[in-house]
C-alpha cells in the first residue's frame, strides 16, 4: 500500500460487542482503514482495552458515545447498534457518510412485513427504501453505488448464497425447502444472560425460536426474488456449544431431472472465481472449524435418500463473513478496493 | 429389597467401552444385578479401574476374555461389542442364557436389508429371526418372552419414540419424513481415530453419513410396521461438541387436517404413564442437558411456518436411554422386574 | 428402607440455583429425605420445571417465598442463600429446626476475622459460635451433635482432607503451603453475569482472586487448628472451562525426612474406611472427569523435582463433595443415618 | 512489499501437524515467504487440503516425502518432525540451508544432560553444539547469525520470558521457584490416542507428567545461564480442555526487600518496546483467550499472601508464539526482516 493513499476515516457505533471487536481486529490491519471513532453508550470513556483486553495492543482510541462524535473527521460507519435504536441513530447522520449497518433494521425492503415481524411501523422508511440489502455475491453493483447497505443477517448469509443460485437457475423447487440450521453462541451477543451462561450451553444442545425467527423474513424475501414468486419455508435454528461457526442443512426437491451432482457442478461454476466461496467436490462434508475466523464459506451438496431430492450443507463463521466480514468486504466494494482486503487471514486451526 | 431375592448373575461383554461403563455404573446400584463378569479381549487382566477409574471404587470383577468365562455362573448377558464379531460369539452362548445386544447385527429383521447395508449375509441367521427389536415403550411384551433382544440404535430411539404413535394413528404422512439429528461425541465410541480428538472435535460442528447412515434401515423398517406401507426417509446425523446427548428435528407432513396441537395431545395421552417419556407443553423447547444421565427421553411438538406440517423434537442421553438406559430397561422387563429399576437417577445438570 | 421409618421434612431455602438443584436431584432419591419446601425469592409462584426443567418430572413442591413456609411442617433446612442474607434469616428460624448451611456465613470462627474478610461486624454472633464446621471425616462427633452445620467451601473441602492428616501427623511443614486451585464454572453460580457467558469462558482460562480469595481464611483456620500454630498460606484459583470439578495442585514442604511414599501411605491408612475417599496408587493422576456427579474425593501424592518437597493432587465435583453431596452427608450424619445413603449414584464419566 | 524483494523459498517438513499447519497459515500470508515444500511421510501424495481441509484455498504444494524435495530450490527449512527423527535428518540436509528446529532435539546445549532426559546418546552433536536456542527476545544476535535455530518450546516460553529479566536483574531468588502450568490440547498433537479423544479430554482435566516432563531441563539450562547457577524448579503442567493456550502460574520468592510492584515495573521496562510481550497493569489478571491465534504473551505480577512472595502470571497461545510463531519471528531475525512480518493477525475473541 503506498504511504500517499488516503486512508478511509472509519467510525465504528457499537463497538463493544463481539461483531463491534470483530471489525477492530480486522481494520486494525486494514491497510486503507484508519479507525477514528468507537462507540459504546455505558462504556464510553473506557479505553478500548477494558472491555476487550485482547485489542488493547493495538493502541486504538477509548470508547465515546454517539453524541460525542465529530462527524465531520469520519467518511465511514459501521453501525452494529441493537434493532430499533439503530433506525433513529442512521437517519440522524449526516448524509455524506457512507453506511454498512449490521442490525436488522433495514434488511426487509417491505414496510409491511418489516411491521408485521418486528411489531411496530418503521421509523426511518425512506432509509428503508435506500438501503441496500449486502450479500455481496450477488449484487455488488448495487453495493458499489449505495450510501447505506444492510449487511445480512448470519442465517441467511449461510442459507441464501448456496440457495439463490439453484433457485435462479431453475434447479430446484422454490415450494418445500426446509432450512434446519445449528449456530454458535456468539450469535446470541455479549449481553449477560442466564440463557447464555457456560453453564447453561456447554455441553448440550437445544433449538430456538423454532418456526418464528426474525431471519425468517429476510430469507424468504431474497428466495422470492430469486424464485420470481413467493416463497415460504421452513426455519429452525439450534444452538450449539461452540463459540463461532454456523452449519446449515438445508433439504430441497430437485427441479426438472436434475441431481445433486447437477447442483454442485452448477454452483461450482457459479462461485469458480469467488475468493470466499469454496464448493467442496462430492462426498466432502464441511466442518464449521475449517472456516473460523475467516470470511469463507463452505459449501456441499449431497443426494438425498428420498427420491428427487437433495441436501445442501454450508458453513460460515457467523461473526466474520456472518457479520463483521462480509461488512468490510461490502466497504471494500462501496469504496472500490480489493474486495478481499483486510479480509485474507487464513482460518484458525484447531 | 429383601435380602432373600436372588439377583441375577450378570456379565457383560465388550465392557472397555462408553456404554459398557454406563452399563456397570448402572448395574452397580442395581437392586436385583449381580455383576459377575466383565469382559474385554486386548484389556483382559487388568482391573476396572485402569480403563475407567472412575469406576475403581466399585470393586468390580477384573476384565477378562470371552472365552475365560464360566457360563454356568451367569444367567443374564449384555453384549457390547463391535459388530460382525457380535454374531458369532451370541451364537456360541449356551441358550439357557438371556441376552441384550447393544450392537446393530440383530435390529435388522429382514436377511436381505442386512446384507444390503452391511456387505455380507448375517452369519447367524436363526438368531437374526429370533431377537426381538427391544424399543421397550412399543414391545413389552415381545420384549419380556424374549431371549435375545436386539437393544435400539441411539437415532432410532430418538426418533421412534415420538414417531411411531403419529403413525400409527394416522395423524402424519409416511411421505417425506425429514430426520434432521445431532448427536454427541460419545456415539462414536471409545477407539482412538483422529477425526474424535477434542482438537477436532470441540468448537465446531460438521455433519456425517450424508444420505447413507446404518441408522437408516433400522428407522425405516419400524416407520414401514407402524405406517403399514413401505417408508422411505431423509436422515441426516450430524456430530456436536459434547460428550452425551441427542437432539433430533423431525419434519413431518400433517395428515387429515391434524395441526401441531393435535399431535402433541396425542403423544402427551400416549405416554402419560410412562415414567421415561416426557411431553413438554405447547412452545417448550427440549435441551440435552436436560436428560443428561439419565433414561428419559423428552418431546415436544411445533407448528411448521409451511403449511400442512410439523415439526417434531426429542432429546435423550444416548449412552442411557439411547443404549445402556433402554438395555437394562429391557432387561428389567424380561425380568419381571420394575420397569425403572436402576434407572431412578435424575439427570445431571449442569 | 422399611416403610414404617419416618422420613424427614426437609426445606431447602434458595432453591434456584446450582446447589439448591443438586440438593433435589439427589434428595429426591433418598430414602429416608421428604422434600416438602423449595424457596426461591425472585421465582416464587413457578413450578421448579421452570427453573430447572431436568427435574420437573420429580413432582416437586412448587417454589415459594421463605416468609410463606410454614416452619411447623419441616424437620430440617438446608440454607443455600447468598452471603449476607443468610445470616438475618437463620437467626429468625425456629430453634426446633437443625440446619446444614451452604453459604460461606458460618464458616469462620473467629468474630475479627470475619469481620476483616467480609467488612462488616457478623449479624449474628452467636450462632457464628454454635456453628460446627461440617468437613465430615474430621468432625464427625460435633456434626453429630450440632443443630447449626456449616458446610464447607469447595475450595476448602479439596485442599483440606489431604492436608489435614498430613499436618495433624507432622508429615509436612506448616510453612509454605502453596495451593494452586481450577474449578469448573458451576462455582460462580447461575446470577447472569458477562464474565461467565460462554462465548467469555469456554476455550480459555484464567486466575482469579489472585492473593485475596475468601475461602483463604476458611482453609487457614482449619491448617491452623491441625498444625497447633497460626498457618498462612499461598492460594490461587483459576476458572477452566468446564461445567463441573475442581483439582488442587498444592505444594508443600517435608517434614522429618519423610518422603512423597511416605505420606501417600499415611493417607491410604487414615483414609481406609471413607467410603467418599480414594487415596490412588504411586504414579496416579486423578482427573476430575472420574469424580463427576458423585461425592467422591481422589487424592494422589507425588514427589516434587525440588528437594525436600512433595505434591499433593486432589480432585472434587465442586457442587458435590464440594456443596449439595457433602451437605446432605452432613444431614445422614446429624440424623444418625446410614452416612452414604443417598449419596452412591457413580460418577458419570464420559 | 515491492515486487523485486526476492522471497525466500521454504519448506516444511511435517506439515500434516498443528504446528506444520500454524506456519501454513502465517506463511502463506508473509510478504517475505514462498512456500514450496510441504513434507508429510504418511501422507506423501495428498493434497494439503486432504489433512487440513481449512488451508485448501490457499493453493499450496502437495505434500511429499523428505527424500523427494529438491533442496536446490529451498533456501530456508521449519522442521516439525517428532524428537529422535529430527537429529538425523537435520544432519543430512546441504549446509547451505538455514533451519528453524521445531522439536526438542537441539534445546538442550549440554549432551549428558540430553543422555539423561532422553535415554540415549545425541545422534548430531555437532549440530547439537552449533544450534541456538531462539527465545528470541532474549536472544536476537545468536539468533540473527545462527544456521541452526532450537525454537523453544512451549511451557518454557512462557515460563522464561517473565523470569528471566527477574533473575538476571537478582529481583527474585533462584530457590523454590514453583511452576504450575495449564495448557489446552493441541499440545499433545495430532496423533490418534485415546487419552484425547474429545470425549477423555472435554468437560474435565488433570495433571500429567508430575515432576519429570521434558521440558524441566530446558527451563532449568535457561534459569541456570540467568541466575548465574544452577537452578532446580518444581513444574506440573496439566491438560486443560481447550484447543490453544498456556497459563502459566510462577510462585517466586523476592530477593532483596522487593515488591510485586517492583517486579511489574521492571518487567514493564524491560519489555517497553517488545512488539509481542505486554506487561498488564497492577490487578489486571491474564486470560488464554486475550492471546488467541496471535504471538502476543501477556505478563502480569501479583502479591503473594506469603510474606516475601510473589506470583507471576503469564499466557501464551501454545502453537504460535509456543511454536510456529515464535519459529516465524526467528526466521524474520534470521533473515533481517522486520519481525513482526506475518505475524501482525490480531488475537481470535471469542
Amino acid at each position: 500500500m503506498p504511504e500517499t493513499i488516503d486512508r478511509v476515516r472509519i467510525a465504528i457505533l457499537g463497538a463493544s460487542g463481539y461483531t463491534g471487536a470483530e471489525l477492530v481486529r480486522m481494520l486494525a490491519r486494514h491497510p486503507a482503514a484508519d479507525l477514528r471513532v468507537l462507540t459504546a453508550e455505558r462504556q464510553a470513556g473506557k479505553p478500548l482495552s477494558d472491555v476487550f483486553p485482547h485489542l488493547g495492543y493495538l493502541k486504538m482510541p477509548d470508547l465515546v458515545k454517539v453524541d460525542q462524535v465529530d462527524w465531520s473527521e469520519i467518511d465511514f460507519v459501521f453501525c452494529g447498534l441493537p434493532h430499533g435504536t439503530t433506525q433513529e441513530i442512521i437517519a440522524a447522520l449526516p448524509h455524506t457518510l457512507r453506511i454498512v449497518d449490521l442490525s436488522a433494521d433495514f434488511r426487509l425492503a417491505d414496510a409491511a412485513t418489516y411491521a408485521e415481524w418486528y411489531g411496530h411501523e418503521h421509523r426511518a422508511v425512506e432509509l428503508q427504501r435506500e438501503a441496500v440489502y449486502g450479500l455481496t455475491e450477488f449484487n455488488r453493483q448495487g453495493v458499489r453505488a449505495a450510501r447505506l447497505v444492510a449487511n445480512p443477517g448470519c442465517y441467511p448469509t449461510a442459507t441464501l448464497i448456496p440457495l439463490l443460485p439453484l433457485l435462479l437457475d431453475g434447479l430446484i423447487e422454490s415450494e418445500d425447502i426446509i432450512v434446519d440450521a445449528k449456530s454458535g453462541v456468539s450469535g446470541a451477543g455479549r449481553d449477560a444472560k442466564q440463557q447464555n451462561l457456560f453453564c447453561e450451553v456447554s455441553e448440550g444442545m437445544h433449538a430456538y425460536g423454532v418456526g418464528h425467527h426474525r431471519h425468517m423474513p429476510e430469507m424468504e424475501q431474497e428466495l422470492s426474488l430469486a424464485a420470481g414468486k413467493p416463497v415460504t419455508m421452513a426455519f429452525t435454528p439450534h444452538l450449539i456449544p461452540m463459540n463461532r461457526g454456523e452449519f446449515v442443512t438445508t433439504y430441497v426437491r430437485l427441479a426438472g431431472g436434475n441431481t445433486a451432482d447437477d447442483l454442485r457442478a452448477a454452483l461450482a461454476a457459479r462461485f469458480e472465481n469467488e475468493p470466499f466461496v469454496q464448493v467442496l467436490g462430492a462426498g466432502v462434508v464441511p466442518h464449521t472449524k475449517h472456516v473460523r475466523g475467516s470470511n469463507q464459506i463452505h459449501i456441499s451438496v449431497f443426494p438425498d435418500r428420498l427420491k428427487g431430492r437433495a441436501i445442501v450443507l454450508s458453513v460460515i463463521d457467523n461473526l466474520v463473513k456472518g457479520a463483521s466480514g462480509q461488512a468490510i468486504q461490502n466497504m471494500n466494494v462501496m469504496l472500490g478496493l480489493i474486495e478481499t482486503m483486510g479480509l485474507e487471514q487464513a482460518p484458525l486451526f484447531p
